[in-house]
């Protein structure tokens, strides 16, 4: 480290106190980020602000990404932003039997930099991706589809936060057992102590495989990337093929820091694919790869799970979401939050509400009963209010990830009565960009061939208002769809205080995350790093949190090594 | 709670300062224990002195071991000393359908006391368990074919130890979150800031099942049931066939002081099968249980890891444990030092060593240079003295568990050159019991036939001097034997601080435990709670260690319900 630009103590010097406050944080569950949610904050401290973050992408397009890695073998790409334009970008394409034995190369030395060093030097990456946010933001934007505001702050600050939560559990979990040589003295009445020196070291398992996805490349990737690092493993990235930019650059960051830090920047890596070559299964199941973190289909998660044995598997698959509508002191602040929550990224997020049970015979309300086809009727009119201006439309909406979500959509509308149509929105800027609001289809709970449609992941701009026969039918439709289909997400209105004990009672029962009563600004698809836990890892949906203890303390095993005194 | 005999405070006021010892003590790694080793401490406040301990177990000898347990269908048992004489003892025999679900009903109120009273029920528990040592030593002993006094401390307080901590780190995980309502609030500029209330419960993830082993059936069923028990989780025991009596009373006390303090007595209930039945592999793959412990062969704990897909799976398996001999500068020391661990329990423990890796061209030593000849001779001398008192190496050996062991014990003179031949001795008060002392046989490790005898785990008082080109090329085979085999524990002697940093750089590259240069009263196969790791979970070995974060977080999820503030 002598060497190194960037020392320890210049390290803890920039990013101690961030780090603090993150492990205060994670206790308390209080707010907090030092990563700015708004585009003006950035441009001063080197960080580059709105015109010089879109220079920066534009620069990216239309060339060869080069990494310097060991075992190039050619290169790759394809990208095309489902706002149209293809990025025209060629990645690395990696021989594994050279690039993986590299990337265990500096593993020694990164395992005796300790806990704290490794920390550190992974905040100095956040901090640099931080400073780069608003050129994330478009490549975020240009791979997930998502409009440029929610591609900023999910793609930027909350993703960091993720990736700075995973490094603060990482930390704390390691440093558990004391660093250094700790003595042990056992009493044996009047003969003399029995003594040991002992030493307790964190090492790693070996190289990680982050598995991207092609929604939030950067927010469902940084937690495993940064929870693997920190603990002492070679991180290996493999980007979904339409989304390898955001995780491009981040692997650039990373490699770039690494060497700085005087270690050996082949300890984080890009793996890119070629059309069709499917490197995730082979990757998968190599046994020099001994952690795996999956964002995707419920039935390449299982896959993983089941197949690749020789390493830690993390997964977050596919769910039901589910809202129970009971009753509300608050119609219209529901209405609103629901109107909002269905409309967001096109329903595009693995948290957004799928199935709304609302009781055949209606709710009561702050405005008096409303029937189920009232209800259904407000909440069609409050999407169609929210989406009803283009440009507010095309804000919230993005566009659609990829054909098989326009696909979905289109058929959805024959599974039963179209309560809200859903409406192509043109995108002035992107005009090839496939732009949709939401369809809201109404289905009788109580039909077996209704459940076909609901019982299942429809992922997209698509929500089901099923009927249910009352109140507790949906709460044992509810514990049903949880145990069986996965929920990243439950979402209830009542103003029963029995109602609402029956309703934890099924999630607790369950392990899903619940959201009480939402009616303003927070809702139920988003969650925030150092207080909400992403997914419970309890349920079919995923089998991990973002982000707890579990998360992270399987990633390392110490080694204890004890000496006569 | 309010009609409960046993509430909160008084476990507070009884247990709290003990529990808060251990939550620091597993951070300063120190010594410290709660449960008096020595037999002549008990007797007071309440615990049984050893001739109420004798008097207790021989009343439990011939009898029906009633638990009052739902579903029993029938009587179960056939357990005969290591020693010689059966024990007489009927167990209950359940019927599973009405177990399982009998054992849920109570989770609820489990869940709801909190972290804290689980925790402090379970101190209790360990508490009135510590309070029988004496009549726990007897039931250990002759199940596990342990000497008196090494069943009195390993399965007494050592055992009692590994569960506190056990519960010490399950407290510890499930407070990272506050408990109770916490407020949430995010600044919005100029409007009003975004509140949520937030709320966060640890929820046991559903029955776990803890499958005993026959040598240390408390030592190493404590820890999983214990944690299991206080992360929320209905805990099923069910013992290896030979060792029933140990945690047969153990699941006793459970029920008893889960029902003083208001529980279920329920949530701990024990399952003995009947002959030939083979249970384990019928629970281990029923959808109620979610966690299982077990210590056993290599085969079924693999069998288990890929079957019991449902479940969370803790294994503590066989390994080939490796002592590197390179130099010493206290020669006597280490013959005494290996002599007494080669000896302990007849070399039943998974801690054992079992290769002695020795440079064919000798060593260095304070009493000059030894050949390869010379360190086997010393060493079978060492032994030999050590042994050659009957009524002393009757009080280390113990019996052999089962003929398995004997068996393997007589074929190992045949698998090279013996240079210590096993004794027979005679047990005076059991002369039944089949005691015997350990072998050592001569290996060249160049020669590829010896390898199948070195290469895999003999289990029982079977040691191999394995010759070796040099220290170099004893690094080598260590690191193969633990990437291969796994290991419970390394062993290494030098004086060099080369050979040293290398010896710890392959236990650290192979997360292996590694004791440097024991000499003294400590030994390589015995790990102190609170302080050391038993087993890493990072080779094939175990896939868990005795105890860390790991060991506990997945045990439990944490449910959040936030709520419009």
């Amino acid at each position: 480290m002598a060497t190194a630009q960037l020392t320890t103590d210049r390290l803890a010097e920039k990013h101690r106190s961030t780090l603090d406050q993150a492990l205060d944080t994670i206790r308390t569950r209080a707010y907090w980020s030092p990563y700015p949610e708004h585009p003006k904050a950035y441009g001063a401290d080197g960080s580059l602000d709105a015109a010089a973050g879109l220079a920066a992408h534009q620069s990216a397009l239309n060339t060869r990404f080069d990494l310097d890695q060991p075992g190039t073998d050619g290169w790759t790409g394809g990208e095309i932003s489902p706002y149209g334009p293809s990025l025209g970008i060629e990645y690395p394409h990696a021989d594994l039997d050279v690039l993986l034995p590299a990337m265990r190369a500096g593993m020694g030395a990164w395992r005796d930099a300790g806990a704290e060093t490794r920390a550190l030097v992974c905040l100095e990456i956040l901090a640099r991706i931080s400073a780069r946010t608003h050129e994330f933001a478009h490549a975020v934007m240009h791979t997930s589809g998502q409009a440029f505001m929610m591609a900023f702050q999910a793609g930027g600050p909350h993703a960091q936060d993720r990736g700075l939560e995973a490094v603060a559990y990482a930390y704390e979990e390691q440093t558990r057992t004391p660093a250094g040589r700790a003595g042990w003295s056992k009493p044996q009445g009047k003969r003399d102590p029995l003594e040991l020196s002992k030493e307790f070291t964190p090492v790693g398992r070996g190289i990680a495989l982050v598995i991207g996805c092609n929604t939030f490349p950067t927010w469902n990737g940084y937690p495993g990337l940064f929870a693997s690092l920190a603990t002492g493993n070679p991180v290996l990235v493999k980007p979904h093929p339409r989304a390898v930019l955001p995780l491009a650059l981040t692997v650039q960051v990373a490699r770039e820091v690494l060497a700085e830090a005087g270690f050996d920047p082949n300890l984080v890596a890009l793996a890119v694919e070629r059309p069709g070559e499917g490197i995730a299964k082979t990757l998968a199941v190599r046994p020099e790869i001994r952690i795996i973190d999956y964002t995707g289909s419920t039935a390449f998660g299982d896959w993983l799970e089941d197949n690749a044995r020789q390493a830690q598997v993390y997964t977050e698959k596919a769910g039901v979401n589910t809202v129970v509508v009971d009753s509300t002191d608050n119609y219209k602040g529901m209405l609103a939050n629901l109107a909002f929550s269905l409309s967001l990224y096109s329903g595009q997020m693995c948290t957004t509400p799928q199935n709304l049970l609302i009781p055949r015979d209606g709710i009561t309300t702050d405005q008096g009963p409303k029937s189920y086809d009232e209800v259904v009727a407000d909440l069609a009119a409050a999407v169609g209010g929210l989406l009803g201006d283009d440009a507010r439309a095309n804000g919230l909406l993005g566009a659609l990830v990829n054909p098989d979500v326009k696909a979905r959509l289109e058929a959805a509308a024959g599974l039963g009565e179209v309560a809200l149509a859903s409406r192509e929105v043109v995108n002035p800027e992107y005009p090839d960009a496939v732009v949709r609001t939401p369809v809201i289809v109404k289905l009788d709970g109580s039909k077996p061939d209704a459940q076909a449609a609901y019982f299942s992941e429809c992922f997209g701009p698509v929500s089901f208002a099923v009927s249910v026969d009352s109140t507790a039918d949906a709460l044992e439709l509810l514990r049903r769809t949880v145990r069986e289909k996965g929920a990243m997400t439950v979402g209830a209105y009542t103003t029963s205080a029995d109602t609402e004990r029956a309703v934890e009672e099924v999630c607790l029962e369950e392990s899903a995350q619940l959201s009480l009563n939402l009616t303003g600004g927070v809702y139920v698809n988003q969650t925030a790093a150092f207080s909400d836990f992403h997914g419970s890892g309890g349920n079919p949906a995923a089998n991990a949190a973002l982000c707890d203890g579990a998360f992270v303390s399987n990633r390392f095993r110490v080694v204890e090594v004890r000496r006569q005194a």
